[in-house]
């Protein structure tokens, strides 16, 4: 996609550490004309499968799930990363390992919204290790779901997620895939 | 606003504790349809004050922010509640205790997403003690900016948060307003 990809040259930056930064209008203030065209892009790029419900992680991956489900009318379920007093119940639950925190931690979600006839597009802004991905199609196995595809907003093609959730034939569609970059800034993309 | 107190009575439960839990279309599963009716009694309510950006806080804020901001043309900036690697450089914090979480924790936006000449409507799903949204407005007070305004999708009015910003002088107005509700399950609503 790319106007996300020369949005990213105009306004990420490479941080130390492998952490590219685009916060500016990703993940801490928010475009919203922009997260409508990932919306219109992910509905073009998942236009020929069934999906009943959009499932993502909070906290980043929220706002991008909310504007695209708009254009595929359905709900939006949040993966939850710890246990406060508004869950209770049956709840599917996952280990996911962050790149971004240093740590591990659990995600839940109530077995109530997620079905077994249930179609789910997963949504994130980031795919690094795949670690999230994988917890949260962890979760859509376990209601007995079936996950019609990941859709990424930006993917670290060196970093191996992408592969490994290709390699499972997962339906994985990222708006931009980063080659490289460098910590003198220098970003690149595959085609 | 009709619409939600129906929903709040169709779908909401009272859980011991005092919690009301609106999972299945507030906080966990996301009804869009239902956030974008939000999103345009927010834009009626708030139509006399300049606003600039919208700033609500992780996590179920920031659905609610984001279609929201689609009838405002702002971007969202959403308060973060952990220090994680993608936050650097200078940053505003605010010290909040959570009634949902019991336990107290930072809040903190980046000094670059706020600036004195902002007008910030501040959004979030629930004001029940007010701590989050004092958290809040204190961040916009300390980058200089104002507060035009905090938008709530349902207050508890026999909490004391509500008054508490009334008396402040802040511009608030909650699409509903809880006046009791019992471990039966009832639940009144002021006018």
């Amino acid at each position: 996609m790319d106007l996300l990809k020369q949005r990213i040259l105009k306004d990420g930056n490479v941080a130390p550490g492998g952490v590219l930064k685009v916060d500016s209008f990703l993940n801490h203030q928010l475009d919203i004309e922009l997260y409508n065209e990932f919306g219109k892009e992910f509905k073009r790029l998942f236009s020929d499968v069934p999906i009943t419900r959009i499932l993502t992680i909070e906290a980043s991956g929220i706002g991008i799930a909310c504007i695209a489900a708009q254009y595929f009318n359905v709900p939006v379920v949040f993966a939850k990363k710890a246990k406060s007093k508004n869950i209770d119940g049956g709840v599917f639950t996952s280990r996911v390992e962050s790149f971004t925190y240093g740590k591990a931690y659990d995600i839940m979600v109530s077995t109530k919204f997620i079905k077994p006839d249930d179609h789910v597009l997963i949504i994130d802004d980031f795919l690094a290790n795949g670690k999230a991905a994988l917890g949260l199609i962890d979760i859509v196995t376990t209601a007995g779901a079936s996950v019609s595809g990941v859709g990424i907003v930006i993917e670290k093609g060196f970093q191996s997620g992408g592969q490994t959730l290709r390699d499972m034939g997962i339906n994985l569609h990222s708006l931009a895939v980063i080659k490289s970059m460098d910590d003198e800034g220098n970003i690149e993309f595959e085609d």
